[in-house]
């Protein structure tokens, strides 16, 4: 029996090891610029630490310089302040979490954890940025904070740059969880479970997360698949609120558990009062122009461009200019 | 090595057997009475056919004597007349298919295939009727129709019950193909694996094939798995439509194969004319009280019933009553 066989054994993640993370806020915050009132933050972080969630994500930590408060709302920069009233009071509270990208925040303006409400900072990087990303999410995990690094868009990146970044990752950093982050919504079960035996092979240190996307209507399997390869960080938004067509609902992700300590009760309740009324005034969910970037690998951005244009129900138009990009990228 | 491991060897299945069905007008019947216009039928006939899809199932061939025709549309009863109408001169046809329910169709209303547009006639059957589906589905095959039996709300009837049902499918049937068919969308994609491997080793003469709910969105993903697996033909509808969750999208199931009989054009442009704009009075698609269902295993009827009501968002006070379901059913 070698190593592999022998990490074969340890999977599927026992219970108490799992840690479902809520990213409603932060990733559902794309879809209307970081603009969620207190009032539903609040009763969102209220409901999803009653049902078991491990960490809220509540926006992204951002700075200023970087990101104009003009165009984005308090939760591109989640302030203290702003936290501390949407988190102050509530009964076991889940961890708060925040997501700082690569080129973004300003580190100097992250105090020490002992002087926050943050419990968590999880650092969004690409392959290619990811020795900035190691010393960005060390620098957090000194000052007291737990951290991730998120490797975005791997769908993208699975050749021998992945390899080389996550023995980077092993050899050089001390953040102790890898997240698989699958931004387009391209990948199929079969491969999230290979990407997940490969983070653990080359990362053998560290726990491993898992991040969907819904435009293949993958999410939720693609997750159930990453917990079966042994992840044991799992991302998901209440009725999958997220960019484009969403992320993997946090629902189906606690309704699938049987241990007593899963309540799925709370989300119900916020997801009716809170959640489906936001479907008024913002779109996410599957759609044809997203299932197509899903399909052929792509960021969704030109589908997110075609909604609300008199184009955009052209999907066969659409659907061909997707392919003129896939081939130009060949070339 | 055994008979299990040959055959673990002849999957995943060649392209070449793949048969993807389209069932659009027949389980979209469920959300609008069967009432769908010809000149959409026609469309989505032509439409599919031209995307490479092996059959397309207009309908249901029930007999007025059992549903009336004053509360359903003609696409319960699926005439000749009403077929030629809608498949008439469409170049390189799909096979036409209607779905007999046990119990619900006079088979001497059927006559032979020779005099009729039906190519395919589909047996939909609970495990606790196999006995007549494989009198009916034999008997359709007699009159030179191309017959499969599908077994129902399969994700309820797992234990020795289907096994005898499948001994006997084997034994004493003619009908080439089985399908599993997860009514109640509570399958998760190991689960459809175990099953396709079940339906496999009992009925290793018959081609297997499956149908997918979407309540908790693996219609797409259970497929994947299914044909993982070994099954070969494969259900789907145009932008999901269906009962309740609806059903596997079509466009992602032809959009995910590389093979250049498959186009997922013809599909999109009928999505965009003909399916889009019937979500304006029909509805269909992920909610709550569906996940609710799947989640629990229970017939989605319970789900519909809430739709439209003031009640419609009383998610928690659902979930209560359908645990009370499962409960009783448990005494």
């Amino acid at each position: 029996m070698n190593d592999q066989d022998e990490r074969k054994n340890d999977s599927p993640v026992k219970a108490e090891n799992l840690r479902l993370v809520d990213c409603t806020i932060r990733d559902g915050g794309l879809t209307n610029h970081h603009d969620f009132s207190e009032r539903l933050v609040n009763a969102a972080f209220e409901a999803t630490s009653a049902s078991g969630i491990w960490a809220v994500e509540l926006g992204y930590r951002n700075s200023p310089r970087f990101r104009s408060p003009k165009e984005h709302g308090p939760w591109m920069f989640s302030e203290d302040a702003v936290l501390r009233r949407v988190t102050d009071g509530v009964k076991d509270p889940a961890r708060v979490s925040v997501m700082a990208d690569v080129g973004r925040v300003d580190p100097d303006t992250v105090g020490p954890a002992s002087d926050t409400p943050v419990d968590v900072v999880r650092t969004a990087t690409y392959v290619a940025d990811v020795a900035e990303a190691i010393e960005l999410s060390d620098g957090f995990l000194e000052k007291g904070y737990e951290t991730t690094i998120n490797i975005m868009a791997i769908s993208r990146d699975r050749g021998p740059e992945l390899v080389e970044a996550l023995r980077r990752l092993e050899a050089e950093c001390r953040t102790p969880v890898a997240y698989v982050v699958d931004s387009f919504g391209a990948l199929h079960p079969p491969e999230v479970t290979e990407l997940v035996e490969l983070f653990r092979r080359e990362c053998p240190s560290k726990a491993i997360g898992f991040h969907g996307h819904n435009h293949q209507q993958l999410a939720f399997a693609n997750s159930l698949s990453a917990v079966a390869a042994g992840a044991t960080y799992i991302d998901g938004t209440l009725y999958g609120i997220g960019r484009a067509a969403g992320n993997c609902p946090l629902e189906l992700l606690v309704g699938s558990r049987r241990e007593p300590e899963y309540d799925l009760r709370p989300l119900l309740e916020v997801i009716a009062k809170e959640i489906v009324p936001l479907r008024e005034s913002v779109e996410w969910g599957y759609t044809i122009p997203y299932a197509i970037t899903g399909l052929l690998n792509q960021h969704p951005r030109a589908a997110m461009a075609l909604l609300g244009t008199a184009e955009e129900r052209e999907y066969e138009a659409f659907f061909e200019s997707v392919l003129r990009t896939v081939a130009e990228e060949k070339d």
